[in-house]
């Protein structure tokens, strides 16, 4: 054969300036903390992973066989960028049945996560120079999707019941955003959410203003306290609705959805035909045929079982070991917990000493896009048993009073 | 619970204006024809799919159940941005082994489908109005990926044995493109690849240039004829290369690849991360248990020898049932023939006649970014058994007799 002895691929040729866009996407600030929080020695609350013990793995096993035997060369060929209908169907019904939203299936669209939904948002919406309303403190997957649309950001503080109404009056009056980003059940990092009233008023607010409501739900049926509460699409009949299988089934599979008006849901797929014209099939045959055979309700109520104790037992030991100094939120349900230090700690530097000790969190800097705040960390309650929650959270709190900021 | 009866999601609110990329965005062609081809009784050369008689669908079963059974909750958990790190390997040591090509696993990352690593490269390289640069005629999918991004397209014409030199070496210079986009084997649409002169020309002209030279390789492993010719990496050492197992195992499981130099691949790194996070870490399981386990050389060998046969049986029924005024590509691999219908002939309006004979295809003009052109068709030959490819073609000659072009 003509082959060459091949060059080294050092960059030796010209290079191509990258895009402006290049500049502006930050890597996650977690996932870097992920890279050091290796050792199995450090008790790590950084991730926002689930627990895998929650994983119905020989269920997806069984699901898979079953789709390979029964129907294995359609469920390998390629498929429709909006996804395998069975599965939109199964999501509709849910949010009739859980939410009491009529929603057809048509309206749904099956993606890589919910975090590909924020993309193709992204793309389809945002124009440079656009603005983008978060709450503050926000999902840091969010901004980064968004950032490679290269919009300006505003943010609307979050309280302890939902966003500050009259600021978020004011921000969508003045910024008149493209887009007002929400998580309103337990959203990460601050465990926070929207109380019945705010979500009234919050999707009347955007019903009447010329921005896409966005409300994205991976955590919504992880709740341990307190009965469901109405999506925001109630009151805003054209808010666009991420959802996810992440914490519910397994985020390997890496499935989403996405749910939007129809005229907008004709934007989004043919974005998604340009990304990767479908999401993988296979993992949605598995998906459906898991979730057909078995209850996905009595699954929930097991994960809800575990994060609850869980979450308990990190508020308790939160009591117990760090100084009072420290308030912490005393979210619902999802995965986090969000501590507020003393004003000028600089909670990134901590974060060193941590480590130190051998416990991680996520410095709270990451999930404020607009301004500049160091005095939080997000906790993380899924991914740790209970006896690891117990010392993790003691070593937390002797590296706090060797810090000493209390 | 306080639900309110939900409101039609008819579009009763205010709208959000679109950004502007997504007017530029637009649906394949061949998707839409695909909704019409579903009656079965319409013999299809429209679409780009493998035949799934090649699936190893009992393999993928056993592998499934493999990497359930052996480590579930690690395959069914959040993964890293890059990609499992053994099938990485495995695809660095097949570019050393079959290309002679030296890659470092690092310069790797996992995507959705090879069509996932243009998006991510029209990300990271493209402002808007920056110059793309085609093959004339170019695969769709990629004019649809960088549509996103707003750039401007150039093209160079494709000649029997790759691009027409002078001309590129004046659209390079004259256009400064950032991107030059090559499908070296078996191109989709055209079936047409560049020759050992070509190739070692085309990587040197733009080794010595500022522009990306973009080499994507879905179908190199599918060569019916002749031997395996240098990659134009060979003599541009700052190439990117894309891979796909859609055509080497199945494309249901959206699994391909981006290999670009480290300092790129850093930048596309952080992209992904804002895009999906990871690609499917299950699928990626699966995939590297099956390749471990079996031999993908003897299995491509079986494809091989299948869509060689097909092949053969169209340039045949070509030349037995079309008038001698279409002439079609005679390629060394891959899944298309090409065929160029005599000069004021509308492809398009053929399709209609052809579509009531039951038979379809995908009109050429679909595949001209910058220009228009209507007298080319795609016809696939992968996807069809010999016994229909005969007859679809016996239709099509009907049709086209009965249009009354030739």
């Amino acid at each position: 054969m003509p082959f060459m002895p091949s060059m080294n691929t050092a960059d030796t040729g010209a290079l191509t300036p990258l895009a402006r866009r290049s500049g502006r996407m930050r890597r996650s600030a977690i996932r870097e903390i992920l890279k050091v929080t290796g050792n199995p020695e450090i008790i790590s609350f950084a991730g926002g992973l689930p627990n895998p013990r929650t994983f119905p793995t020989s269920d997806v096993a069984d699901a898979a066989a079953k789709v390979l035997r029964d129907d294995g060369a359609a469920a390998l060929q390629y498929s429709t960028t909006e996804g395998y209908l069975p599965l939109r169907e199964f999501i509709a019904a849910r949010y009739w049945e859980k939410r009491h939203l009529r929603v057809d299936p048509d309206e749904i669209l099956i993606t890589n996560g919910s975090q590909q939904g924020l993309d193709l948002l992204g793309k389809v919406l945002l124009d440079a120079d656009d603005t983008v309303l978060l709450e503050r403190p926000a999902y840091l997957g969010a901004i980064q999707a968004f950032s490679a649309y290269e919009p300006k950001f505003a943010s609307v503080t979050l309280e302890d019941d939902g966003p500050a109404l009259a600021e978020l009056r004011e921000c969508l009056d003045a910024h008149r955003p493209k887009v007002f980003y929400s998580v309103p059940n337990f959203q990460n990092p601050s465990g926070l959410s929207y109380s019945a009233a705010k979500r009234e008023a919050v999707g009347n607010l955007c019903a009447e203003r010329p921005v896409t409501l966005v409300e994205d739900d991976p955590y919504g049926e992880l709740r341990y306290r307190g009965t469901t509460l109405p999506t925001l699409r109630q009151y805003c009949p054209t808010s666009v609705l991420l959802g996810s299988f992440s914490k519910i089934v397994a985020p390997g599979l890496r499935l989403g959805w996405i749910c939007a008006p129809r005229r907008l849901m004709d934007v989004i797929v043919t974005a998604k035909q340009g990304v990767d014209l479908h999401s993988n099939y296979f993992s949605q045959r598995v998906v459906y045929q898991h979730l057909k055979d078995h209850d996905l309700d009595a699954h929930i109520e097991k994960i809800r079982e575990l994060y609850g104790r869980q979450r308990d037992c990190m508020v308790a030991a939160i009591r117990r070991h760090l100084p009072a100094e420290v308030k912490a939120s005393d979210p619902d349900g999802g995965m986090f917990l969000w501590l507020k230090l003393p004003a000028g700690v600089s909670v990134s530097r901590l974060l060193k000493v941590a480590i130190e000790r051998k416990v991680a969190f996520v410095p709270g800097s990451a999930f404020f896009a607009d301004s500049e705040d160091d005095s939080h960390m997000r906790l993380n309650f899924s991914n740790s048993d209970e006896s690891r929650i117990e010392e993790g959270i003691r070593r937390l709190g002797e590296a706090i009073r060797e810090f000493g900021c209390c």
